[in-house]
């Protein structure tokens, strides 16, 4: 069990205590619900205020504004960006809760099922999992942690700090072939794979390796679960992925944009930088204006959606009621 | 080779024999096409009456209501709910078919390249297969299967007679994370998963760890493949999920619905008990009343998708028509 | 690095020299802007030709067509099925640049924390890759490749030249449940797959074993990474299936059909041959006429689809005005 006091939490979290003691000791970060008094909860919302009668714990993460109806809590914690303040508790408090980290490795030969090229270049501090598979001539940076079941195929190179959860596969060929009558004959992809620093890729999600260039993934870009990069596709600094999306070939996405989850975005498009993509979206068309897009179909009562679409088909026997 | 006359068999699938001779044994179960003549079929739907005359198989198992149809077999064996005695009879036939079960294990260090931590806990008769992967303080009940290539993270706590399909990573960390200007910092989720008795997940199915509270999968739910289940959802017991659904963060789903393949479901929804989803829809708001939901857009040919969507887009041009 | 003259390549990848001297030597294949002095180049489109200024490579591979455009070139190739000359002659690169090949096997046990059962039968010239599981009576063909992480349950068949990329699962169980009360009873699929000559199936891609009679793909086919293969679908020869798409049990696909990345063709239906789907879109009803379907949601920004979405659902207010 952890133990630090409001004191040394708020310096590591960046926030300031507004009320209270600062030498009580916390043990952990935990739900309303079921924290107990000596751990810290989280009130970003109003709609939670109501549920702060019932929780045990005396101290809270919040905002200036919501603050002042925080009055059951014996210490009141502020910060400017609360959220980023909580995601910061929870990484100092995280030992105490998972401590699923693989092992760390000091050469390239694994001891826990995990093949690793004598070839690879593996930095410092990197942790690599079990029953993972590392190609001839991978890069893998500094602090990056190779979680477990993940397979890297040959010559993709990897930054720092950054984390491939299990399952994911990054590198494997393209699907690219070309057609010789009824038989496909495979493109073997020679691009590789790189991704840059601080990159997260979500548990079984699948990159798959250049034709001839890479495939790039840009620094801070975090990439949820079961999600499909396909050969080419370029992904700018700061973009998010929910699960599920699949970008198809040669796409280019640009930076800080937000993808959400089940998305598929076709090959040969551009997207630019700040784009806001509704989950479940089709993007069938490339994007040059920054903003949020959607295309979705209204969810409705079976027996509705049957009327609504018949009269969507026969649109054009009103067409001439357009003008 | 498996024997079994048909008096045990109906004492086994709770059938009983309408006509034929109890004393015929039976090899396995098949498909009409490819019975043999000590093998029993069966017949579910008027549809396949024509097919019968076509096979080898003396025996048939089929509903009160089909059975005069049948005259063709020499043995006719009926059940109230037929479905239920052919899934209880390809069980029973299973061992002479398919002998996949990973091999038993009796103690926490596995013999086949997979890893499970000195700190997990167990049950009896639990199968773990090969090139797995099980975290600290992980419990697994008994009767539980853990086919292969499955990481389990740290923490998770799963029920009795659960299985676990090959390639599932189950307490991964949720995509969870706040913004520092340009960075994503990375919410360490700390709340684990459980998953209670009689579940079932499929293969390469991902489903992430709760934030502070655990992400929860209720009694005799079952879940296809490659279906992810974001941090913090909670499914009601004996609710059913397709196979390519997602799930986002935070979203309740309640009891006895029906979710088909790729569905996406939106996070902080609450989806009411006994809700179909019609497989591909969009489901972007909470759903209150029981039923069947859609939302789908119409399949076309290509040039008539053009024109349709074309006038859709336009549809405000006559909105004045709408009163 | 790899050395071949234009003139022995030419012969290699069925093209010959158009213009410049046969006795050059080429080491490898590269894009337009990383290409040096002696690796050739591909160039497919008209829009490529304003970027062949800048490039470093003395040699191109084109159509005749395309080829009067490219005097700066020394040394033009010309193909009268470019795209497929490109594709061999990345094969024939292929060794120089990634050697992420599966070491051989001669015998039925793994030296590289793969099990293989040894009832398995294994081919001649057969790559199985690291941390892999093949069960029981499974049959492998010549020249096959598995890579790693790969499951492949009992009793599933393999043609030759079949490749499975890492982390897919052959066989597992299909999604069929009777119900009992509120209980799910699993069907055990008894049938197999059934996989032909020259298949080649992506990362992370799970194809379920059928219930009676197996799952069957067909010669050819083509599949992407993070597909969905139900039990008991039938895909027929050639046929190429994008990322993500997903196909429910029972259903039946034609030959050489084109189906997109994450389309979703619902269970018992049947696509006839040389169908084309459109990405993303939903098949829920069979298609008996070859041609081009589609069925997406336009892409509009957010505030456009939020009154566009409102005029569809009410559209039954105007369908007076239909006849």
């Amino acid at each position: 069990m952890k133990k630090i006091t409001i004191y040394e939490l708020c310096k590591k979290i960046n926030a300031s205590l507004l009320r209270g003691d600062e030498n009580n000791v916390l043990t952990s970060i935990n739900s309303l619900e079921n924290a107990t008094e000596n751990e810290i909860v989280f009130i970003n919302q109003n709609k939670f205020i109501g549920e702060t009668k019932k929780t045990c714990a005396l101290t809270c993460l919040t905002s200036q504004n919501l603050a002042p109806e925080l009055q059951n809590f014996k210490n009141v914690i502020v910060s400017e960006n609360p959220y980023l303040s909580f995601a910061l508790a929870t990484r100092l408090f995280a030992s105490a809760h998972i401590k699923d980290e693989p092992k760390n490795i000091n050469s390239h030969v694994s001891n826990s099922f995990s093949f690793i090229s004598e070839t690879a270049l593996v930095g410092k501090n990197v942790q690599i999992g079990h029953n993972c598979h590392v190609g001839d001539h991978v890069v893998i940076g500094d602090n990056t942690t190779i979680e477990n079941n993940v397979v890297i195929y040959d010559s993709v190179k990897i930054g720092n700090n950054v984390i491939i959860s299990s399952g994911a596969v990054i590198g494997s060929q393209g699907f690219g072939f070309a057609q010789d009558s009824e038989k496909w004959v495979q493109i073997k992809h020679l691009g590789g794979v790189v991704i840059h620093d601080n990159v997260n890729i979500g548990s079984n999600t699948t990159i798959d390796r250049g034709t001839l260039d890479p495939t790039i993934i840009g620094k801070d870009v975090i990439i949820d679960n079961l999600v499909h990069i396909a050969h080419n596709v370029k992904i700018g600094n700061s973009t998010a992925i929910a699960a599920m999306t699949g970008i198809a070939g040669s796409t280019t996405i640009g930076q800080r944009c937000m993808i959400g989850g089940m998305v598929g975005i076709f090959g040969h498009l551009t997207i630019t930088d700040d784009v806001i993509i509704t989950p479940k979206s089709n993007v069938y068309r490339s994007i040059k204006k920054p903003g949020r897009y959607a295309s979705l179909f209204p969810l409705v009562e079976f027996r509705v959606w049957k009327k609504i679409s018949l009269l969507l088909l026969k649109l054009d026997k009103i067409k001439s009621l357009y003008k």
